[in-house]
């Protein structure tokens, strides 16, 4: 069994289930303290991160990712149980194979090749895994990076192992994110009984016609590395259950998710004109979860994954900034260079979660050639 | 101490909570016993209903009532306790004083004294009560209707002693009710990740140019009789509490009152065509609760009671049709003419409900000279 194959399967066989880190980090950090790696444990609140560096000076560059994972979901719809890594017609089955069990451990294998080949590479290579990147996302890289800007630590290039790729790897590289806006709306009405709506102010029927406007507004028209903003409305509640009582209030949760096309605060400012206009009687609570970022066309980094892609798998991968958020909006703001790549994402998030072996055994190979390109 | 407060306190110091009859039909059927009335009792599921007449042809002039009171919130919220009747300056308060305890003892004592001074009175003067109005109204007065349908008793003329009076007794009866039509409706949609809206389909945002047109439809203008009708939401739930998951399915709870002017089907179908012109994918699981009923003006009892009104009461009463609905809804049907009349309405259902003792003691008077009116 490869190396990388063998970690893989023994993370997988830590049932660390967000944010609970199963030992992980402590089974990563003893590798790379013994390959003379400086390895740092930041816990914050209940949350395990690692920072991992090798070399003093020049330039930084991380990679980043994460030993937490999603639950299971019932273990019996699994073909074999979820944490029991199982090898069939040449797929690693398992929560967390390629979400991302996987990328961390071709990161640790690559690292540890890195150094051995290169004792004396230029820069520093770093190694940030955090358990909690799945869950709430409060005490993981957040809080590391505040920690880093504290201490003075920089980072100038970052890789991150989130599953990227659409069927083969290499194919997919993810160049930066949209941001992710959130508001918790409430709209004001008076309870009332339904067969007195004149003493009752129905929010739901106030909010209707806003409603349909804020779903059918287009926000922006995107641009050369972003699809337009989209908006939408996850959740919406109101009522008392009883089907004669108008409910005093709504309660909705929305969610941008933006181009660099807009700003936070223009969707804001907007979103709350519609409402107004509307005369919708609300309060509304923001929570900005991620700016946008992205990796500037001809940046360093970017040219070499797209190089190594190109040469290591035959790809001229695709440069997207879609898909959900990661935890390098929070490396991004430290004025890193942010790039993602990792294996197949189809199976992540669902039950026989997988990742194919000959893939994932190429995978270090690629972190390796990443690492020399930039400091070797 | 009168004996319709007498009555009335010992009814309300039962805790009748419903569907729980605690006694209190018991406690009744044995004094119209006493008096010559034939007292059965139907019993339904979990709910005790009590039927009384006396005399045996011609027109039957029914009065009908519950002995169910709705919860009493937290009782610490009362000035004296809901179930110790308490008169303080001239009002006595009691959950189920104004709703309906005290007309239900008005009526037995109306009942007991019309027999009394008429042995030989022309038809049959009946009481119907039931201990179910409050709740689900499944087993209440509902089954008592089939049964009378099955076992061929007819019901002419009904006064139904639900608190009809805005300030004094008097003052307001009604003479019909709107129609109730609710609609369970489920909005379809595709559910997935917010970060991925081109994959999935939001319930929400597709119902809410329809739920806009819903809510400003105007659905007929009423008539001499009835208001408009009107169409609430009362409920509308959708998502799954994360705010990252765009949600599958909607769900609504959607309410008519409706006057003559509209039919319970008509409103149905056009509902249904402003769903589909906005290409809602959605299912509906209609409830007819009650059609409308009116007591046709210049009908016997209609004329009764209004004239009794302007003669005990010196007030020419307002004619309405407006308000929730009553258990009438199903006497009317049975080719009834249904009119409502009892004490002030202002404090029913809520703490420290209470009613006007000089109102109560004025009560078996009127309902004693509709008794004489129509029957003496």
């Amino acid at each position: 069994m490869s190396d990388v194959l063998d970690l893989t399967c023994d993370l997988i066989r830590r049932r660390s289930v967000t944010p609970d880190d199963a030992g992980c980090l402590d089974r990563i950090g003893q590798r790379l303290t013994a390959r003379g790696f400086n390895v740092e444990y930041l816990r914050f609140e209940d949350v395990d991160n690692l920072w991992a560096t090798h070399g003093e000076a020049g330039q930084v560059l991380a990679f980043l990712g994460h030993t937490d994972v999603v639950p299971t979901g019932p273990e019996d719809s699994w073909a074999t149980p979820p944490f029991e890594p199982t090898i069939r017609d040449g797929v690693l089955y398992g929560r967390g194979a390629a979400d991302m069990k996987g990328s961390v451990a071709a990161m640790v294998v690559a690292l540890e090749r890195f150094v051995d080949a290169h004792p004396d590479h230029a820069g520093t290579v770093g190694l940030l895994l955090t358990s909690d990147e799945e869950g709430v996302a409060l005490h993981g890289v957040r809080r590391v990076v505040d920690h880093f800007v504290a201490t003075g630590q920089r980072i100038d290039a970052c890789v991150v192992g989130e599953p990227s790729a659409k069927e083969t790897l290499g194919d997919l590289i993810r160049v930066g994110r949209r941001g992710s806006l959130s508001g918790t709306l409430t709209v004001h009405g008076i309870q009332g009984h339904v067969a007195y709506p004149e003493k009752a102010r129905n929010p739901i029927h106030a909010f209707a016609p806003a409603l349909a406007a804020l779903a059918s507004e287009r926000w922006d028209e995107g641009n050369a590395d972003f699809p337009p903003t989209s908006f939408q409305v996850s959740n919406i509640n109101a009522g008392t259950g009883a089907n004669n009582v108008i409910p005093g209030e709504l309660v909705a949760l929305i969610n941008f998710r933006y181009s660099t096309a807009s700003t936070a605060e223009g969707l804001r400012e907007r979103a709350e004109a519609i409402l107004r206009a509307h005369g919708v009687d609300f309060a509304i609570d923001w929570h900005l979860s991620g700016h946008p970022f992205l990796a500037t066309p001809g940046g360093r980094l970017r040219e070499v994954v797209v190089s190594v892609c190109r040469d290591m798998c035959g790809i001229d991968p695709e440069q997207s900034t879609g898909g959900g958020t990661s935890d390098g909006r929070f490396i991004a703001p430290m004025g890193a260079e942010v790039i993602e790549l990792g294996p197949v994402n189809a199976t992540i998030h669902k039950v026989d979660e997988n990742v194919a072996v000959d893939q994932l055994e190429r995978l270090p190979d690629l972190y390796l050639a990443i690492c020399e390109r930039m400091l070797g």
